[in-house]
């Protein structure tokens, strides 16, 4: 009953992306390309990153969700950052109105299936997902290569599957349908009891740039000051090269960055992805909290 | 007389794999990809490592081999570790039946070529083919880019020629038949004096996942017990995720790995590929020698 | 009246390279690929090198241009070392006759648009076009993504850039035509009072090879020495494993490297870019000098 099938376009130029934890020193990326050049080899792949810390599923959660956007309608993204690989997790095909992405089913998604919400929470939880999206478990051995190693499912599962949804595969024959997949609480600030809102860098890029949890929308229209690592910043910068010493900006994916104009901010400041970050609204201050 | 040479099929979508030692921050690899662009634009060109320690052979044909048969047949894969560049040493295209091979004749297709024999050997000797292969010495400047730098074969020879292959020029007008090519033993765990077999590590992947060079065939179905570093393993886990601490298990290519649940057994145990790794048969031990 | 504007042919083997100090930790060059499959998912995109310095306009102008030229004509190169982002800057496509460079205003394309001239000179300057060429400052919003991010016009303007000409657009339509783009004058050696040609390390490559800024046109027909960090090299070699030591011979892009065989020279000699090499004649040294 392919007619009654949950329908993929089909297209000579399917692209596929890769983001796993892999590294560049060894072969692994490259033997996940071969299968799926295996199975489709007009398919065009494509790195996101590779350079995600090993096992370290919420940082490859984040990176990936700073890029999969900007990809045709249709990408197929495999995500595989799978410290549970070979045992009970799931393995999963999640497809939205956007994009399909087939990935283990351990939060490493969850950039992508959610926006922040009011409560607070913290570890895994199942998200049910939106109306105008459908999941899969990928159950199907046959479009798997055999014999599946316990310990590379990139390359045994998830590649072929990916390589098979680009030439037009029903999901319905790779897997069952799930009703909802695991999602960890996407990190966000918090008003503390003075109402100063305390937020974390999320993440450092490769320039030294502090990507923090906070977004244009958490910045008060009126003054404000940011706080971290002892230094205050209490303007909004357009662009890296304004001004002089630390500024902070809405960087490239809406989120508040600080940034060293010339160099590392990670660097000058010591930070760490974790390290909290202050902001400050100028009526608080001027009550003399 | 092109209809007696050895055949290569044209396709569309001929594929080229790269594997050098040219690392990621000079433009190397990207010169010999406009090379090969140049000859053939619609070549599909895959990487499958940059990153082997700069002039070793070795380590280079070890990464290759780990990749290199999850390629569809009849990929063109360029292997350019050559600390022999501009020197005597010949520069090869072998086919097998299931990929063509273009490289220094320096032994980094040692694991392509060969697989384990019974003799301790060391040093580069002269292999046979196997019946349904052959061997060319690339010797027609005709297909090379002009001027040759005696430092970057990898431009001006390897990837004209790869290109060339991938467009079906048949081989013979490549370069001459050769009979054999040079090989480099292959590491096996050798059996010392009171039976224990004592074999080293291979390759430290990204993870610091030690890659012996035991194979699940050097197990015994009985007990057993894995040393090194003055850390003992007597059981085989199935996965990196089962258990706590150390562990063995055989990993995605086949060999017995030391892992590191949640970490890095390298880093644990400060190894370095070439430590050794010894394999003890239980009954041995109970028999108190 | 498209007719009258510069035409680029329409190709469905487009190829655009993409050259960054972005680094491979983050998504940021994954974003500007898929932003061009948005526009072209049939381009090929080939990554020259992601490597340069933060905000090293000078190194990465070197290392492009030691890898654009072998590819085919009209591939489509974007250059983004780009610390005045979201400045005042201008941001242009270049069309020579062999290529289409889109890159900011900022001296990145210096050896692309430059030969080597007598004249002494520092810091940016306007330099007139070869008569074959025509540039253009990227104006027309129309073809870039929306809303544009003043930190990554690598993403919303570059990249969108180079995937409409890919597409055939006339140059013409994605901005105004200009006279004239800022360079930087390359470096070449000086001859200091008493006739030493005095050079520069230009690039320190990933085996340790050190570039200068010496070509072979440099070199007399007659006896030299070379002198750097207290070493002496006094004869040419053709290629890496050729004697032992420290060695010079003429590079892949015809610059005279510095090499160790079988080593680092840059490890030997604590060799950093910009430290001195002198190219000493025979003769001049014979007169007691």
């Amino acid at each position: 009953m392919e007619g009654l099938s949950p329908s993929v376009p089909v297209s000579s130029e399917a692209i596929i992306s890769l983001t796993t934890d892999f590294g560049y020193d060894d072969a692994y990326v490259a033997a996940m390309k071969g299968a799926i050049l295996e199975i489709n080899p007009g398919a065009t792949i494509v790195d996101i990153s590779h350079s995600i810390g090993p096992q370290n599923v919420r940082q490859g959660a984040f990176v990936f969700s700073t890029a999969y956007s900007y990809f045709p309608q249709d990408t197929i993204h495999v995500v595989i950052v799978d410290p549970g690989v070979g045992g009970p997790r799931r393995a999963i095909i999640v497809e939205t109105d956007n994009a399909i992405f087939v990935a283990p089913d351990n939060g490493v998604l969850s950039y992508v299936l959610q926006t922040r919400s009011k409560k607070r929470a913290s570890g895994l939880s199942l998200a049910r997902l939106a109306p105008q999206s459908q999941a899969f478990e990928i159950t199907n051995p046959k479009f798997w290569r055999q014999p599946v190693s316990p310990t590379f499912h990139g390359r045994d599962i998830f590649a072929p599957v990916a390589a098979h949804i680009s030439l037009g595969k029903p999901l319905t024959e790779l897997g069952r349908a799930i009703a909802s997949v695991n999602v960890f609480p996407l990190p966000q600030p918090q008003a503390d009891a003075r109402g100063v809102l305390v937020g974390h860098i999320l993440h450092i890029d490769h320039f030294g740039n502090l990507v923090t949890d906070f977004t244009s929308q958490d910045l008060p229209s009126g003054q404000f000051q940011i706080e971290l690592a002892g230094h205050k910043i209490s303007s909004l910068s357009q662009f890296y090269g304004q001004g002089q010493g630390l500024l902070a900006l809405i960087g490239s994916t809406g989120r508040v960055e600080i940034a060293l104009t010339g160099g590392s901010a990670a660097r000058l400041l010591a930070s760490q992805v974790g390290d909290e970050v202050r902001l400050i609204r100028q009526r608080a201050r001027r009550s003399r909290d």
